[in-house]
């Protein structure tokens, strides 16, 4: 079995990474929060394409779950982690604990408008505060010349690299497209909620969004998509849908009710049960 | 006369600092807001002191003023500014635009509770995150490996060290002693809206500020204290008093009204005609 080493503290972190850079090599940082799949390794084995090192982070990051949110639900098992780590040929896994994050007195928020507001940053009120704020802290705790983020969370991808454009902070973000499962369903370490009938639903959801980018390109308008996918949706038997859109892929506003001109990006989230899952396709 | 290299874009001063970290240089940053004084000057100086290199940034920053405050007034000068700090034995001048620092589609804050919240905090809504938000990009900008800011401003750099620590900026923040006139006055930019008769009022800001600390070291309680400087205050001729407050000198919370117990600042901002002051002392 193959072995990775694990630091638990930002001074750790960083004597590594300089040790690294001294001898010239450039490094990529994966923050992922755990519950690792081949998602999050294909992330990694990208990451290793571009520079010498990749550390991946491992924080189930507290302060970008809401209340009612599944935070202490949220699946954790850092002996697996390490050993998915290793065999994805990472160099280092970063685990802090919130002590180390979050010390007492701590008092910042980085907060971005536009980009954050709609869809999950309507759904989810704080999310994306939370997200930004701990993404600048884990970029410049690492130092890491590349950091590399999952398109499956779309709009979190736009949002921090909104954050590293705006803050300057000095690290390349790169978007991986999103890993999924045979029968198209995003891989996502919620999946593991999901009862066999449940995930039965879960799988229309990748199938209502492909659908929606073939109307689209076909020339139907953005409302009639958003109409026809939000029903499929309730058709599939989800419980709740909190969006089902069309967004121009850069800056996530919306396009307009007609037929789409811009490079487009259809987002969808709904809920089956005690589980939300995310998806989005390229239009 | 001595000239200094003046760089105005992101690209530029980082290619400059690389250079010099290249050599193994360290480098210090001097925030700015132009209009140098001896105070400013006076940081150039410690900085001389910590690091290889010193770089002073000028940039008059739109964001941390209010709607109806003096932006449009601020004294400019980038001359006479470049020429005073090649005087310092200053190695470089970055002075972007504002279209540089804010580009089209700018959307993050920096936010930061507590510390940030009364005082200049509740007088100023909005400042503190201005504030935040472009020292944390002018660090970023730069790599600088310390930065120097003066204790005039002393709410600001408990700020400012709170960001830091809080959104792990690789960077140590340096305080240095307010730079004072022969009458006490701390040295301002906003002094020189000053009238003859205005200075004369601006000058017993400190001298009421001195009487507290010397006040509070004789045991009078922080109530009276505070009570017998806004009183001096208003017999000056103050037109408006915005506070004159003694404070806990780390998280500037208020340390109750009796006798102070731990170290202290004692902190004023008050208004003479459109010229508004600001002046603190340790306890």
């Amino acid at each position: 079995m193959s072995q990775i080493p694990i630091v638990r503290t930002v001074a750790d972190l960083r004597a590594q990474v300089r040790a690294w850079k001294a001898k010239g090599e450039r490094v990529a940082l994966v923050p992922t929060m755990g519950a690792l799949h081949d998602g999050h390794l294909s992330l990694v084995a990208l990451a290793r394409t571009k520079t010498d090192r990749v550390v991946a982070s491992v924080f189930v990051n507290p302060t970008q779950f809401g209340p009612n949110e599944d935070f202490d639900a949220y699946p954790r098992g850092e002996a697996q982690d390490a050993e998915a780590l290793a065999s994805a040929q990472c160099d280092l896994m970063y685990a802090p604990t919130v002590a180390e994050m979050y010390p007492e007195g701590f008092a910042t928020t980085v907060n971005v408008t536009g980009v954050s507001e709609p869809l999950d940053g309507a759904a989810r009120p704080g999310h994306f505060a939370g997200v930004a704020t701990v993404v600048t802290k884990l970029l410049l705790q690492s130092g890491a010349d590349v950091a590399v983020f999952g398109e499956k969370d779309y709009q979190q991808l736009q949002v921090i690299k909104r954050v590293v454009r705006d803050l300057d902070i000095p690290v390349e973000i790169i978007g991986a497209p999103t890993s999924r499962l045979e029968s198209g369903l995003a891989r996502s370490s919620r999946n593991a909620y999901l009862s066999d009938a449940e995930r039965e639903v879960g799988e229309r959801l990748n199938l209502a969004l492909a659908d929606a980018v073939r109307r689209l390109q076909a020339g139907e308008t953005v409302e009639r998509v958003e109409a026809t996918g939000r029903a499929a949706l309730e058709r599939a038997g989800f419980q709740r849908i909190d969006y089902f859109e069309v967004r121009n892929a850069d800056d996530l506003s919306h396009p307009g009710p007609g037929p789409l001109a811009v490079p487009g990006r259809v987002l969808a989230a709904a809920v089956i049960g005690r589980t939300r899952l995310i998806d989005n396709m390229a239009v």
